[in-house]
């Protein structure tokens, strides 16, 4: 099929390149207005405490200071998706250091500054739950004493300080441990982490005298942040225009609204523009970080490798605010069960309050958690019966036709191809090449998230054709995969299509650049309004040319019939001058996946829809004094459906490894008393170019039934695999099996320390 | 049928009135970008010269100048609309004194005004033409010598300096004469006047590094500016993109390429945005101003008053290049026929290059002019005949179903009904009520201008609509009276539509806030999108309520069958969730109006689309020693076909003939030897608000068998005949017939001394 197209299926180059290339690319933390004024937040200082005081007399006073402001000053409302649990500002208490407690916008950032140290603030304490066991705890101190009262959608199980039990019930578990020959429990931890985007989240709001805020973000989700922002200012959405200049990064961190109420709230009573943007501090103390989590997992298995019961439990410790914390606990299930054919399953994943930031989404949420300690269990097992750990997931894995954990029915599944593609490419047969040298190899499933979207298309005088989309292009290049598709439709070239991109006002909706899904539901929109625009194309050079419509054919930027021709751009004048210029529209939304709703509970993703699959394979050596890891090579193989542009698959593959690298080898957010003690780039440790390995990328094409010439979602799934891979490959260079994330120098040393002392 | 509408017909606030009225509206002389330099032109000092030395060393080594551009830095073509005669700056020669010769970009604007008096340039002066009598004159020198080898639309009939002659011809116009009992001939001469707008013209340009520009201009035509700066430019129309922040009033002053061309060249060399915004001298030096004129009337009637032949032939002094002058010779020699019946007509209309600024469209292009003419004639030949000016008109005028001047059918006539009304209001049948004091009538037809409209629509989250429209919203209150179109048909009301406009890349094409069109061509495209918006909706609430989408109703905010209802804000969220959120377009072209082609030449406006009637009348008195004109009162009775929203309809009205009698009693920019004498707002004398009468309008309905509900333009025709109708009543008040604009209270004072030198 590919060689029949033009412009899909090839690498050229992204629609927003030369902005970002060349350093000239404006955004939201660059876009500025004049008169506008800096924004800063005043946060809490405590983990848990009443404030029984807070004054901003003194702060509102100083000169250059327009404009303080405390909940006092906002409407008394609490926002938020599946439940609604959050405040704008801390009223009465403060439940993680780090919640905005007021918030002011001056002439420079100097004068805000001030004005923060002036406001006057003074703190109860209150017993903190600093972690996942006191939170769970008989007795634990609620976070919300009020839970439920919050409102919530009906499908979440909620109970104290758990704020969603999502659920999967399949086969008789009990049975399935019965019939193993052998039964494993082990139990992960994983620390918190943030997405590392470059652009810290961002935004500039002003009012006009019609009482309409425009707010220029660096959100992924536009029309959610509308309709947040809506619910926080208590005004319709059709008041509030949020633009999204350009995205120096997301990877989920910014789907929420982060600074944007902030900049409204100031905006309008300092009667000026304001900007509010983060610092690292704010980001690595109160964003929306990756859920810490732990994990117990028991798997059943026959002596010859065949899994036949698995029970397991997540704990996502979420913060002190739901966030996505309930969805992410019901994806986590999907994850726990891995890509494994298991006819008993019971699998549970649990939100969990507590008193630190509420953490959010991060590039295939929960999925790095999950998969760490289903993969890290693979291989623990099949030493254990003596098994080829690749043998013993193939022996395993699900293939086409098969049934996902809650029932659903797995089309274009690529695992098979996948895992003997990267076990090839690093060289499986011999992984234990030397001392303090292995392999590993972790692999598994991922959606392709579904959710509305819609385009407007038109043309150009010159022939070309603007798209009209309401997602923003948040680095990925998917707004680019989406415009190859157009234009591949359109006999057009990719550089033929001009985008305008994520304006609530201008553009149509879209569910938003999150959950791997813009080239995919975007791309399937563009198919649909290029029909309508070639059905009404051909009408207008039929009528021209004296044929028929059905006679034409559109190529090569003409349209065509009985040797005669008429190119776009003599359509584009012809149509301008004939009536309104060529305009047409197409939407798209993901059929749904049909399962088994017995099987499940508290779901808000109760299936995969058009999964990936995806193996990973490393090659590493761990310095046998202090630990230290240097990999060697790193190979993904992934079931992308389609590469609509290879190079930017490989390109969020690159990335994606590094970023799970980090998470794997040096990232943690770490938590002391409910105070982050590595509040900062240096401490808080992201890999840099220099420790990122050379990343081998296999496309592995199982086309899906619903994507765009069969694409599947290719952003999140690179993060998933990383941290199982290389704990993988460290035990089996070391014998010392890591269970906890990050997998540090310091950690693997003591292991192997421990493992000399066992062996002595 | 207004009977059962919510929101058409409704003097409803416009959707632009808070900014507007609380004065935070941004304008593009308001719009300002970080960074942003100032951009100044340097202009011919002589009418004609030919350029023998320009140097711009100096200039560019100045402190703070970022660019100095002339001829050689921009690309070497000639653009214009039918006829391509236009360079960005003058090259070898200027053509009058005003002509762009160099423009600069630098800090502040004393910067960018050192550096303007540091360019060296020396001229050759040639000998000028001066007016249309000396461009006309046999041996006149040429302004364009290779006039022949401009590119131009096949229709013009060029030669030398007449660079357009538009023709009608019908029936036999000397046999005409030959059946008349009496022939009038009369001469009629007319000032230039300027558009007053409140806002200079004004752009910003920004590029970015993908060498696409992003124009912010108050032009009221924003795909004709992106169009003419591609020429300019030499770059595809994709690559620019023109946003109208707001526009303080156009009138046809700001439709073609102003400054934009300069801020965009400016800004590609300096690498910042840049702003050019013009001051008062350059506005009444060089821009688009109304066309100075000469007509001449030939008019044939039997005794008993009715018309039998009409020759006339129109002058338009259209300055140093084309600009409007080609279409408006055409569109005059329509005006000069008259509403009136006339079986035998030979009519000509020619524009004349001179070496003045070049004039341009102006509120009824050639309406005043040619009106003035034609109003006069008919009162001084009822005088001479001793009838009655109203019966005189009555005799003639065109009722429904009779023949335009081409041969077109006119439908929707309601000119009697206008004449009748206006006369009783001013109460005609004392039309002499003492002395120095006189009522005077006019009346005249202009057209709807058609052209080609495309808008899209949204639903909102809260059910509430986004019109997104490409006509910019000039100050008519044309898009409120569109977007009331949309409401009605919607059952929502004018304050659920948020407008976006006026964007090249997110908007779809529109031919522009000209000509009257907006409400009629916008509100027809809102038309067919609404039926688009519906259709869906009902699909969508079938779906939902389990009734057939036939069954469907849509008011009151709600879709409702059977007893069940569904809000639009439910509609709108089910939308987003199953695909897309709802978008419709619509798109609109007017249908052509038939016409005899074999009575035109030269033409490219054969024949008035969905033409409306009017009829003025006044009651004045005017002081026997100075000749000064008090205004008492003033009746405007226009058939409107429907009235949208009436209360801007008057207030188009209102400020219509304000504008008209500016041009009536005072306004002139006045050459001498090729140099304005009165630059500047002080001794270019508009009216203010202590000038203008209070203005009664009547609003006469006979629809269109187009406009949307039948309504017609509505913004131009108010500026037509308030010359005709004050010189009318001037000579009933005075005996004293001024045949030429202004009419001072000079010309007035010195022709009561002629009278009374004569009356001696």
């Amino acid at each position: 099929m590919a060689d029949r197209m033009r412009v899909v299926g090839k690498s050229l180059a992204r629609v927003d390149a030369p902005g970002k290339v060349s350093g000239t690319a404006i955004y939201a933390a660059d876009f500025a207005l004049p008169g506008m004024l800096c924004g800063k937040v005043l946060r809490s200082t405590l983990p848990h405490a009443r404030i029984t005081r807070l004054d901003v007399t003194r702060a509102a006073a100083l000169p250059g200071v327009r404009a303080v402001i405390t909940a006092a000053d906002v409407p008394d409302v609490r926002y938020g998706g599946g439940l609604k649990d959050e405040t704008a500002f801390a009223k009465d208490k403060v439940r993680y250091m780090g919640q905005p407690v007021a918030a002011v916008a001056a002439a420079t950032p100097e004068a805000a500054e001030a004005a923060l140290a002036a406001i006057d603030v003074v703190y109860e304490p209150l017993p903190a739950v600093l972690d996942l066991e006191a939170a769970l705890a008989p007795g634990a101190p609620l976070i919300h004493e009020a839970w439920e009262s919050y409102t919530a959608i009906p499908i979440l199980h909620r109970e104290g300080n758990v704020c969603n039990r999502a659920r999967i019930v399949a086969g008789d578990v009990e049975r399935g441990f019965e019939e193993a020959d052998r039964v494993f429990e082990h139990r992960f931890r994983t620390g918190m982490v943030h997405q590392g985007y470059t652009e810290p989240r961002a935004a500039v709001a002003s009012w006009d005298s019609s009482g309409q805020v425009t707010v220029w973000s660096n959100t992924q989700l536009p029309f959610e942040v509308q309709n947040t922002l809506a619910e926080i200012l208590q005004m319709p959405p059709s008041k509030i225009r949020v633009v999204v200049p350009g995205v120096g990064g997301g990877f989920g961190g910014k789907l929420r609204v982060g600074v944007e109420h902030f900049a409204a709230f100031l905006a309008r009573k300092s009667g000026r523009p304001v900007r509010v943007a983060t610092t690292s501090e704010e980001e690595l103390t109160a964003a929306y970080p990756r859920q810490g989590s732990i994990v117990e997992l028991k798997t059943g298995v026959t002596k010859d490798g065949r899994i036949t019961a698995k029970a397991g439990r997540i704990w996502l410790d979420t913060g002190a605010f739901a966030g996505s914390g309930p969805g992410v606990a019901s994806v986590a299930t999907l994850v726990l069960a891995g890509p494994y054919k298991i006819p008993n399953l019971y699998l549970e994943g649990f939100a969990v309050y507590t008193n630190k930031t509420n953490c959010g989404s991060f590039r295939a949420p929960s999925g790095p958690q999950a998969n760490f300690a289903v993969e890290s269990q693979m291989d623990i097992i099949a030493d254990a019966l003596d098994l080829d750990p690749l043998e013993f997931r193939l022996r395993n894995i699900v293939r086409e036709g098969d049934e996902g954990p809650t029932g659903q029915v797995l089309n274009g599944v690529g695992l098979e191809e996948c895992l003997l593609k990267a076990t090839a490419a690093i060289g499986w047969k011999d992984r234990r090449p030397g001392p303090g040298r292995g392999k590993g190899l972790a692999c598994g499933w991922w959606t392709t998230t579904g959710g509305s979207s819609g385009v407007y298309v038109k043309i150009n005088p010159d022939g070309t054709v603007a798209l009209n989309t309401g997602a923003a292009e948040i680095g990925t290049a998917a707004i680019t995969g989406a415009a190859q598709v157009l234009a591949e439709e359109l006999g057009i070239d990719l550089t033929d299509i001009s985008v305008v991109a994520a304006d609530t006002f201008s553009t149509p909706f879209d569910f938003g650049a999150q959950g791997s899904r813009t080239a995919f539901a975007v791309g399937n929109a563009c198919l649909a309004a290029a029909a309508d625009l070639k059905r009404q194309i051909f009408a207008l050079a039929a009528g021209q040319l004296g044929v028929e419509p059905d006679a034409l054919t559109l190529a090569d930027k003409h349209v065509a019939a009985d040797g005669k021709r008429l190119s776009l751009a003599d359509v584009a004048r012809l149509s301008q001058q004939t009536g309104g210029g060529l305009i047409a529209h197409g939407t798209f939304i993901a059929p749904p996946t049909p399962y088994d709703t017995k099987r499940v509970e508290g779901h808000v993703y109760p299936a995969f829809h058009s999964p990936s699959f995806h193996a990973h394979a490393v090659d590493l050596s761990v310095d046998p004094q202090t630990g230290e890891v240097t990999i060697h090579k790193y190979v993904v193989a992934q079931d992308v459906g389609f590469a609509i542009n290879p190079t930017y698959i490989e390109g969020q593959i690159e990335g994606g490894v590094a970023q799970g690298l980090g998470q794997t080898l040096s990232e943690e957010i770490i938590y002391e008393g409910g105070r982050v003690l590595n509040p900062n780039l240096t401490d808080y440790k992201m890999p840099t170019t220099l420790d990122v390995p050379r990343v081998e990328s296999i496309l592995v094409q199982h086309p899906s039934l619903v994507g765009p010439h069969g694409a599947k979602g290719v952003g999140e799934p690179p993060n998933i695999e990383p941290p199982a891979a290389v704990a993988n490959a460290v035990a089996a260079a070391t014998g010392v099996r890591i269970t906890s994330l990050p997998i540090t120098a310091e950690k693997i040393a003591l292991g192997l320390v421990d493992a000399r002392a066992g062996g002595a």
